[in-house]
């Protein structure tokens, strides 16, 4: 998927700016341009005009981007966190556009339709497929877009699977809120609010208040927990967590949230834990914090193991349960958003248009001055 | 419950033989004797003349013990890692017996009645209880035989909540299967079989064949996974793991169970792996052994903490559970050995008389020697 | 639990107004007298003297009554629809109230405690009560109060099983928000949204608002599904419907419900149906509404069978359950209502004294003219 | 799919039997030729020359039948109680072949490929087959083979949506085992003993003991019941029903089955109750058999309403399923007959060519005299 031409004729083509757009991709072939973000390895990216992307597998959908957005990943990913990938890569996997192209195999999506391209692919004829385990995708799908293929940020994207990656957008959707279905609202609510078995009455702790825990929190409320508290370490993500439907905060420089989750259960600890850092501390705090019989839900990414206190644990009857999004409640949280039971724009602090995306990285960065939660990056109308 | 007597008083207490033996608690106080199995420190047991059990409270029942058994926590008790567990504990929490006496709120057990003493105690009334997950009852009962009150190695004990810790004893069974029933096979059950949710065809690993792993299989049996696989580095109990039921057997000392069950998966990994031992390796076994989507439950005691490699495992959408046994699935139990589905008595190596307890220990705790697995003590009749 | 005394006998008795007030039940033996409503056969009742109730087994407490109410059970029975209920039993089974004595088995309960008083007894022992489905107790309890023994509409009440069958009032709720919780809604929750699965983005359908629809309308609205239909014949219920929480209301005199439901599911059908009538012809509109997969969870009490029209459904996968209320879900209750989530005050309509029920039962009997939900009788304090 | 053509084009194509046989779909276009049993309206049937199947859709897969089945749907069609099956229909819904051609858009299937051509096919793209029930599959998919396209009993049968709709053939599996798993061994697990939620220990009531009867009780025995209880009127079928794993039988001619049910159950009723003839009388004996709390799971195909008794079930907490078969199961099925957990091989009574597939249909239908559950017919080697 990636490409080296020489800087000389990328010139010479880019200028070429009569009627269509077009770049030399080898001797005798040419594509037409289209800027992106491109990783060039650790620290390195670039806003760069790259081929426009075409149709491989007859499976696959061309979609113009009309609105993307940024995530944690991404970051980590740029850091160099993320080895899988590699220089040249167009990073993103979250996106609003418009079907420009789709291949011969396509059955369900047409060229002009409105689509949301979700953060899993699914090829839709494997187990896990079969199975509403896409994250797990044995046939070339799961997380790929802005990981193993090109993504999401740039002027147009190579979605696979189009019939199964895609999802009508409704009418009367603000793109912007449809994008939140892209990644943020699905993993907070499969990972952290389904897999924690989030029941109305519980008692829910979420350790983190970035955007994924407070996605866990905006899904956990839909089932009525008695109490959701959030823990973080700054202020301004707590104040985020109040309005996203946590009604105690604890920072957790300041105050014990062991004491704070005991008080509120008579001693026995939180029905749910929702793990939203992805550090060994905070699923090691996830773990103190359940009551006996209570569950565990990881949603942070991990670079390092954790320990797990089997000496204290094995006799509490606990459930920990990890995983990758798999967009199976994508169709949900679409019924969810039009009856206004969840309220996507919450999420939205900053609004750039694409090429602005470097001010956008930034901002997203540094998120803990920003306030930002979700940057919304929008084509030129 | 503990007492201290000066030796003298008690060698003429137990002298008096005629017609019914007694003992004096307290100068003005009497108890019938009886001889226990009683803890006195790291290392230190004796079977000695005790007073005999009374009601304390009115849902009591005293048991006359017929058959009793021994645990592997026994064993991690008489080293004295339960601190719990101090001098003058009576040992044990498993039998099968008579009811001698019962409290005036006991409604269902009357004297005379045939039953068997779950190592569970259920209150009834507690949140937990409510539920099913008795194993964390909080309303005084819980695994409290031999651990927290006297328990069953010895010639009658004291049951607490009779009527929600008794089973009648089904006319035609034999005591010593309906003493499995005890404790080895609602904990392989519950804990291991139901909590890591067999389901036919599936793909078992069961790390640990001593006699709470062999329990494992043999519930894990009840639901036709496609395959049982055992791992242990003994091959006497890689042996007994095929008579229980495994159709695979793997020595990791010799070979890789990875590789094994990865043979045997596509390369994905057991469905759902158990871990029956207690030592951070096996857990950490039992999870590498598990696929994407796959259950570990956890079985093993453990007394320090284990790693969690969630570096690897927070995308694999992993559930792990740990607890101990509730006892809820014990008249299930009853009808399946009613209907020969489970053969309690293959548990059942050795036989001793009651007051033969320190060879029967002595036996059960050199098990990779003498082949032990469940050593049944009996009342002479 | 009857008895039958002279009326002379009980006018000298009555008349003895000095100290306490004493009643005779045999030549030999008084009792004291309480205010009651007595069944006298279909049609009759009468508030009256009874003898005040004593402990008669071990675990009972007797309850002084400070809040009831009235069901549409009640109705039922005053009718004769149930033969079971003779003439001279004390009507209801929904109360909360002070407890003045208990039995000696009693363990959590004493007296001057304040206690909801649950329609469902629960022994706490039987394979039923164990399973956490007390509505089937099989060891005495289940639905008895004011059916099988004297009920709640009363000075004083009787109340097996006091441990299990009561739940202190928290400190600060209302004695008649509380009071919500002893039938309508535990039932509503129970039988119609879990037995129905509600799961968020759900379209529920929900036949019958009168109170125990209301009931289930308020606790699907937990689950936050995107539409709650209410389908009723009367206006005023459906008025009712929308506080509650529904957002599609329909008067099936006038429209055709399988339209509304239709347009609002792409054809498909309801996801969960819930019939709260008790009719053959709201049954099988509950059946009609339902999508293929969709479950139907039938709350009404119903007098004849229903046609299942399984020459349609044997093909669409639907799942239908019915159920008498276990009651299991009252501490879950407790916390929603402490924590806001429910409303219970908006199902009281009017208030009356104790001594009033006479006419609270017509106002609660004349509900479409009166628009009586639930009527809150209170002890003079 | 259905075509008509001059008896005399028909006889001079089907005389060119020089290299490849072919046929005159139209006056400018030939097709080639096989043989296939053509429904004709009520009672008609034939084995007739027709055009070979061809690739529709780029999703197909072209499968020369090596072995297919006759079901009893298949008599109910030919009866003409299936009106959606018109004249000119080819028959047949379960076959094993070899892929002789496939679409462009099929991924993982290619001509030479030994597969299992399930009787569902599944879209892999519509709400319904994403949640794994593709028995309501919204994109063409479903139950269509031998219904609403042609079907399996033929020498070649064009399979829609093959990447999702058929199985790779394991390899030293017997053809006529596998072709076991296209119908009536998932309708049986499914339909009935997953849907009836069938658990170690249950005793489980089996209504109706012809072939999907019986495959509840192979499928029921996977799950060790206590009991498996068969009902049927023909001795024979019972002695069929013994074989495949029930241990009480039946004869409700002769005897009551509420009371041998009873008998079992401490007089509470069956666990699981599975009906599977498709008449009133018998799905009303299946909730009968029920106990409280019970599941009744309806297998059978029906042709009328039953009465449901919501008088006395309203209050019995029962759970009621219907369903048409997914085949979501067909992988484990396949690892259980790997494993011989399930020996497909009992079904089959009678072996005939495909060419003696009239006869074929005669035993089928007069099982009562001839013994047949399944018929296998193959293509000759």
């Amino acid at each position: 998927m990636t490409f080296a031409l020489p800087a000389q004729d990328f010139r010479l083509c880019h200028a070429n700016a009569a009627a269509r757009i077009v770049i030399a991709v080898s001797p005798t072939e040419t594509r037409m341009v289209m800027r992106a973000l491109v990783y060039h390895g650790p620290g390195e990216k670039a806003w760069e005009d790259v081929p426009k992307p075409e149709v491989i597998a007859d499976t696959d959908a061309i979609v113009r981007v009309d609105a993307t957005t940024i995530c944690g990943t991404d970051l980590h990913i740029l850091k160099g966190d993320v080895p899988v990938v590699t220089d040249g890569r167009i990073l993103g996997h979250e996106a609003v556009g418009t079907v420009e192209s789709v291949g011969s195999g396509v059955k369900t999506v047409q060229a002009g339709d409105r689509v949301l391209v979700s953060c899993v692919s699914v090829c839709g004829t494997c187990r896990f497929c079969r199975e509403g385990r896409s994250g797990q995708c044995l046939g070339g799908g799961g997380w790929i877009l802005g990981y193993r293929i090109d993504g999401t940020q740039a002027e147009y994207v190579r979605v696979p699977f189009a019939d199964n990656s895609t999802y009508p957008v409704p009418g009367g959707a603000a793109d912007e809120d449809i994008l939140m279905l892209a990644d943020i609202l699905p993993t907070g609510y499969e990972v952290g609010v389904l897999n924690g078995g989030v029941r109305p009455g519980d008692v829910v702790a979420v350790v983190g208040a970035g955007p994924v825990g407070l996605s866990a929190i905006m899904g956990a409320s839909l089932f009525s927990p008695s109490h959701i508290v959030a823990v973080d370490l700054a202020d301004s993500r707590l104040e985020a967590a109040k309005r996203f439907g946590a009604d105690v905060v604890v920072n957790n420089g300041r105050e014990d949230p062991l004491e704070v989750v005991r008080s509120l259960t008579g001693g026995l600890g939180a029905d749910v834990a929702i793990e939203a850092v992805g550090v060994p501390a905070t699923f090691e705090l996830a773990v103190a914090l359940s009551r006996p019989g209570g569950r565990i839900a990881n949603i942070g990414v991990h670079g390092e193991p954790a320990t797990l206190h089997l000496e204290e644990q094995w006799i509490r009857d606990i459930t920990i349960t990890t995983g990758l999004v798999d967009a199976y409640s994508t169709p949900t949280l679409l019924r969810l958003l039009a009856s206004h039971h969840i309220d996507a724009g919450r999420f939205i602090t900053h609004h750039f248009a694409l090429d602005e995306i470097d001010e956008a990285y930034d901002v997203f960065a540094r998120a803990a001055d920003t306030g930002a939660l979700k940057v919304v990056l929008s084509r030129a109308s």
